[in-house]
Order: C-alpha cells, then sequence, then structure tokens
C-alpha cells in the first residue's frame, strides 16, 4: 500500500496505472502532472488523479511511487527536472517501449540514485491514446517486463514486481538489450510495416476508392498503424539498430516469397505460406489471465 | 427462392453459403459436393447439406442455383466437369477472391453457356477454414462484388445482386480488372506481408522466445498470417502482377520511413507517421450492416 503515486504524463498509461492502483486499494492519493495543462486538467476531472501538480518536481515531492509515462525521448529532460526529488526507497518506474536509451538517460542523470529506477514495459495499450481512453483494466492479464541492472536496488525491484502483479500482471526479468532486441522483432517492427503499408495504399491515385474495399482482414492488420504518431517516433529511432536488423530479416523473407511466386513456384509458394500459417494457428499470446 | 442450391466445395464460404441460404429461407434443399468425401460428408452430418453428391456434376444436376467455391486455380478443372449441365437460366457463381483469372478460365471452359456465370467475390472469410467453421452469419453486412462482363445475362446478375442482398450483403459491381488491382491493394498484399513477417520472426534463432513476448498488436497483425495456405497460394499467384506492383509501392513507403529513422530525422518520421495514423483513425470498414 502506497500514500502517494506521482504520475509524469496523465496520458492512457499512466492514466490507467493510476486507475488500475486505485481500483485495486493499492493507493490512498494520486498526484498527477503532463506537460499539456489541459491534460493534467482533464485527468483531474475525469477523476484518474486526485491532486493536479504543477510540475514534474511536484508530482514527484511526498510520492512513494512515481511513473514516468512519457514518450520515452522525453525520458532524459524529465529525470533532470525531478532528480532531486528522487529519495532512495521510493519505487521510480518508467512504462518505455525501448529500454536501453531509457536507462542509458537515467544512469546519465540520476548518479547516485539511478538504483532507485526500476525500468518497466507493461506490454499493453490501445491505438486510442490519451487519459480520455484511461482504463483501469489496461494492464488485467497482460505481461510486464522489468530490466533492472546489478546496481538496482533490489528490494524495490521486488516491490515493482508486487505491484504489477496485483494488477494482474505476468512480470518477467530481462536485460535492456534482450527487451530491446525482442520487442524489435514483435512490436516495433510490425509498427513499421503497419504504417507503410497503410500509408502506400492511401497515397496512391485510387487509394480512396481502394480503402473502401477493405474488409475486415485489412482492419486488424492496419490497427495498429493508427497509434500515436509521437510515441512511435520516439521508439523507432530509440531503438533503430534493432528495428533496421529486424526489417532485413523481414525483407529476406518478402523477397524469397516474391521470388517462388515469379517463378510460379506453387508448391514451394504453398511450403511457405503453410510454415507460416501453422506456426501463427499454434501461437497463443502469452499470459494467462492470472490473478495474484 | 431456388429449389435446390449446388455447392462444389463445402468448405468455410460454401458452407456459409448454404447455411445462409437456407436460414435465409432462399432455398429448399442443398446438394454438396467436396474433392474429399470425408469433407462431403461432414458438411452433411453438420446439416451444411442436405445431400452429398459423388460429383461436381451431379452436385450441379437439378440444381438452380449454383455456387463454385474451390480454390481459384481449381476453378478452370471444376468448370470442365460440370459444363455440360450448366443451363441457361442456372445461376452460376463463385467467391473467388480474384477476378481476372477466374473469368478467363470461365470463357474459356464455358463457351455459349459464359453468360450464365456471373463472377461473384463476398469479403468475408475467417483465418479458420473448413466446414466446420461455417456460419450462417458469414456474409452479413460484408460487400459482395460482382463482375459481370458485357455477355453475362442481365437477369442472372439481378438475381445474383437479390440474392446477396437478402443475406444482408452490401453489393457492387466492377470490372475484373478493377477488381484484381484493388483487392491485390487492400487484400493479398497484406496477405503476403503478415506471411513474410511471421515467418521472419519465428524462423530466427530467438524466434520462440520473441513469441512467447508478442502482444495484442502482433496478435491482431499477424492473424491473417493464420490463413488456408493453399488458398493463398492460388490467389497470389492468380494475381501475381498486380500483387508486385502493389508490393513495390510498400517497399518504397518502407524505404522512405527507413531513411527518415536513418537520418535521425524526428519531425519528418512523425510527418510520416501522422499522416498514416490520422488516415487509419479515420478508416471505416465499408459497409453499414444494412439488412434489404
Amino acid at each position: 500500500m502506497f500514500n502517494q503515486l506521482g504520475v509524469i504524463g496523465c496520458g492512457l498509461m499512466g492514466g490507467s496505472f493510476a486507475l488500475a492502483l486505485k481500483k485495486a486499494g493499492l493507493v490512498k492519493r494520486v498526484v498527477g502532472y503532463s506537460k499539456s495543462p489541459s491534460t493534467t486538467e482533464t485527468a483531474k476531472k475525469l477523476g484518474v488523479i486526485d491532486i493536479a501538480a504543477e510540475s514534474a518536481l511536484l508530482a514527484v515531492s511526498g510520492s512513494d511511487i512515481v511513473l514516468l509515462a512519457v514518450p520515452v525521448a522525453a525520458t532524459e529532460a524529465t529525470l533532470k527536472a525531478v532528480k532531486h526529488m528522487v529519495d532512495p526507497g521510493v519505487l521510480f518506474m518508467d512504462v518505455g517501449s525501448t529500454k536501453c536509451d531509457v536507462v542509458e538517460a537515467a544512469r546519465r542523470v540520476l548518479g547516485k540514485q539511478f538504483g532507485s529506477f526500476v525500468p518497466a514495459h507493461p506490454i499493453a495499450g490501445k491505438e486510442s491514446a490519451g487519459v480520455q481512453n484511461a482504463d483501469a483494466g489496461l494492464y488485467q492479464g497482460r505481461q510486464v517486463i522489468l530490466t533492472p541492472l546489478p546496481q538496482t536496488n533490489a528490494a524495490l525491484v521486488q516491490k515493482a514486481t508486487d505491484v504489477w502483479s496485483a494488477l494482474g500482471c505476468q512480470v518477467l526479468k530481462m536485460t535492456p538489450q534482450n527487451h530491446d532486441a525482442a520487442f524489435a522483432a514483435v512490436s516495433h517492427l510490425p509498427h513499421l510495416l503497419a504504417y507503410a503499408y497503410f500509408s502506400a495504399v492511401a497515397k496512391q491515385p485510387a487509394g480512396r476508392d481502394y480503402l473502401s474495399l477493405a474488409g475486415p482482414g485489412f482492419r486488424d492488420f492496419t490497427r495498429i498503424a493508427a497509434s500515436d504518431p509521437a510515441i512511435w517516433r520516439d521508439i523507432l529511432l530509440a531503438n533503430k539498430a534493432e528495428v533496421m536488423a529486424q526489417s532485413k530479416r523481414f525483407r529476406d523473407m518478402l523477397d524469397l516469397l516474391e521470388q517462388v511466386m515469379q517463378n510460379d513456384d506453387a508448391q514451394g509458394l504453398e511450403t511457405l505460406l503453410r510454415q507460416a500459417s501453422e506456426g501463427r494457428s499454434q501461437w497463443q499470446m502469452g499470459v494467462p489471465r492470472t490473478r495474484n
């Protein structure tokens, strides 16, 4: 049980965390700050936060748990603004989709207090961003990756594990490097592909007509192309090398499929499609809906 | 109202059409044939068809409406097997996802009876194929594209329009060429990309670990990679030129995005992502759920 949660960035992720902690009875009071005053105001009106802070520093002040939920490229500047209030014993987490860059920013900025920072990535979200879409159930049944370092305070890592588990999450630990390699493959690249694909269709001369004919397959394939462009700008740049490496693998496989098509090799094409189809049919999303 | 529906190919599409026609009270009796006797048998056991025919010809015999629901590459051979029973006045349709190749096969095989064939493509389906997944509601609220030619019997085109409309579909007419160009963009290419992407992830050394971390974005993006490989082998080969042309547009857009990433051009990247995001947020699937 925490006395006060400080949320920096009252968007979908930060707002949903505040609602989830309140719903689980894990926090007495939520203080929130967003760069845009109207967002902070909306968060207060919606009951996502109890008190609107006028600065990130004031959101940290007096909090025993702090969640940093800003686009990953804003991590360093935000940490600089609050570093004087990061006390040992306060659980300080982020929710960024990339971890190497966030960890490096925290290491640079926090100095001796680096051990209080527990890097976290909950595998949750939706394409409709903003505090108005905050949802107490967003994290329920999802995986959360923690990427602590040897210097990270072990008691705080345990506390982080307990908090996310209490929200119904399965908590895994990985190195920042392994995290970023894995999520380049299963999350960052598909976002890039979905953005590229949607634009390629939409920008062609008959694009509007074509889009009016698209069905449920298209709908699901392109859902993530509606994701927040500022968030994804930062993720794609922060994890550029790994995303490019995954894109290369994807392009090689697309080349192979097209080569087989060009050769009218029906058997070869079917074999390749069948491998994907069987693999995808057997795949299940990682987490059983466990409640702790 | 029809006396007898003949279904050639009692899979997801053919079986769902039989169930939908029965449910709408539009047919007295359904005769079905599949290449695999066990499929025909299952269709009968499940009540999808009333009578199991021992050949495609016997499924056509005595039918006043016939649906050809086989992989598109099997169209020509199937038409050859039944052409002697294609009488003027019998509504003969297919459900293929490509139309130029199907129309050409029908033109070659049917000769004078070509006018009885009304090429149709209902924009419906699911990744779980087979008669056991047949569903009377599969076509409800979906678009159906008819690609009649000048020689096609106008009364039969009207009859086809009436049947699909009665199943709750919105019926559109296009040329086979326009159809194939449009569906290369909004359906065939995304299937190819989803297959390529899933295999690229799965086949890398850490692929299994990565897949265990994938979340809801991945789930939706790759859903169509579970589609039937034999069906999609045929579609991709039949519409190869248009699919390749769309793939080129996609690759150009992916190149552009990656170039902007390589240049660390955050503003340029955000602008490109925002165009896709706004376009996709505004897009809605074509058909309001109208019932006629």
